[in-house]
């Protein structure tokens, strides 16, 4: 692998939440240029099996290898809790996922031996991937996940903080973790920044809410940073943003600025039936 | 078309709520051979763009055309909503759908004239079809649709009907419907049959709900019966249900009979890839 500075950083997800990850990789890194798929079409992976989801994931990082990137960000929960090896196994550059970075920083926010809470998709909960990033760096801890299968839906409805349906389902959602009262809360999937008020305001001020999303763009930076492939770009100049999605590149160009918090350079269609050529032709 | 009686009635939907039709098939038929395409990989289609509906639908029932159907039976509103002439064009039987039926049955129910409401999906609601179908056979009818996008996760999820964010969520989606005292509300969406007791107490005596998976199948039975394809078979006889599901097997095995009501001969997998080159092959 020859990896020029110059390269993008390729991103994906199962639909446009993986946006708020791109939001924090561009306010860190904001010289880099972007590829992101967002798979709209299939969304949401949570809900999916295992082996579906690991498919999924493997077309997605072959797709994204076409455009040589010079770092692969999972910006999805679920896919990194369920398919992080395949995307490595397939990935033609280092790869980053959520989970890690979000359990690092959720051991560094809960102080003094403080549990840990986790809300996720069904998949990511079941799967125990933020419990077994914890306990390897420190076996001991006390950790509690949740899933919260309403919480994507609610968001992508549109629905308000302050909607007293959102309050009535959080409060159900975190009933036991507010009993737990944990140093810190990992927002264990990329549509729940969108809810971050409303989250912070039931746990308290004694938990920290962690989002995988900033820790990710984190360790991002660290990685291009120690393999000296950060861009060395001007104060002024911007990087681009192009996005891919598998449904309507109309209905997903309204939401690029919301979530991704940056206008899009273009948003284009690639049908489903692409990326499993993309995957076939790679084997 | 050389069709017999013998050959199996198709069914397909998004997931496994189209299993409330096979039920309602099933009560009505109980010799008939069905075969069911759950396409739980790629679901929900109700929060997706009609273009990509389209083609999942052309996909779904360009599979089902290899088992040479003598009826096919669009067991998801969504699909019916915005790809029913896709199916028309692509499916090598006689289509029924689940719209056009409920609509008529709802005229039925709601006497007097008096309005008649809907309750959908984003996607069915969006393409007025519910509304189109009554008008066509009583222009002057007053129609309210609501769009009620948590209802699916909700059902998914496995919630109750007591339970209390149902009720809030119901209140919510309802509160305008209650106003209209409609003489008819039309369940639009196939898992929705699942929560009719609390709607139905929401509602009132005065509103009779019309699920269209019981309209589609009595629809079902009536094409069948005037082709003179209703199979026979002695009184003892039961028809097989065999399903294909584009994801976990495992799984969509575990639902069949709460939503389907019987139980299947064989539950298979057929990936989405398979479905595409279906449709590629059969244009």
């Amino acid at each position: 692998m020859n990896i020029q500075a110059s390269q993008p950083i390729g991103v994906f997800d199962s639909g446009f939440g993986g946006l708020t990850v791109v939001r924090e990789l561009l306010n860190a890194m904001p010289g880099e240029d972007i590829v992101y798929l967002g798979d709209s079409a299939r969304v949401p992976y949570g809900i999916k099996s295992p082996e579906t989801i690991r498919r999924f994931a493997r077309e997605d990082t072959s797709f994204l290898n076409g455009f040589q990137p010079k770092l692969v960000v999972v910006a999805c929960n679920t896919a990194t809790a369920t398919a992080i090896d395949a995307v490595r196994r397939t990935a033609k550059a280092p790869v980053v996922d959520v989970i890690t970075p979000g359990a690092k920083a959720a051991l560094k926010a809960a102080t003094k031996g403080s549990p840990i809470g986790v809300i996720a998709t069904q998949a990511t909960a079941s799967s125990g991937a933020y419990t077994r990033a914890i306990h390897a760096i420190d076996p001991s801890r006390e950790v509690m996940t949740v899933a919260c299968p309403l919480l994507v839906p609610i968001v992508e409805e549109g629905r308000d903080e302050n909607d007293p349906i959102v309050t009535h389902v959080l409060c159900e959602y975190l009933c036991d973790l507010q009993r737990l009262r944990p140093g810190a809360l990992i927002l264990g999937c990329t549509h729940y920044p969108m809810l971050a008020g409303a989250i912070g305001k039931l746990m308290g001020p004694s938990t920290t809410l962690v989002s995988s999303a900033a820790a990710a763009a984190h360790e991002a930076q660290l990685v291009l940073t120690q393999m000296n492939l950060l861009k060395k770009t001007s104060t002024q100049a911007c990087g681009s943003l192009t996005c891919y999605t598998t449904d309507s590149p109309q209905r997903f160009a309204s939401l690029v600025e919301r979530f991704g918090g940056h206008k899009a350079k273009a948003v284009e269609y690639v049908g489903t039936d692409e990326l499993e050529n993309f995957s076939r032709n790679q084997k």
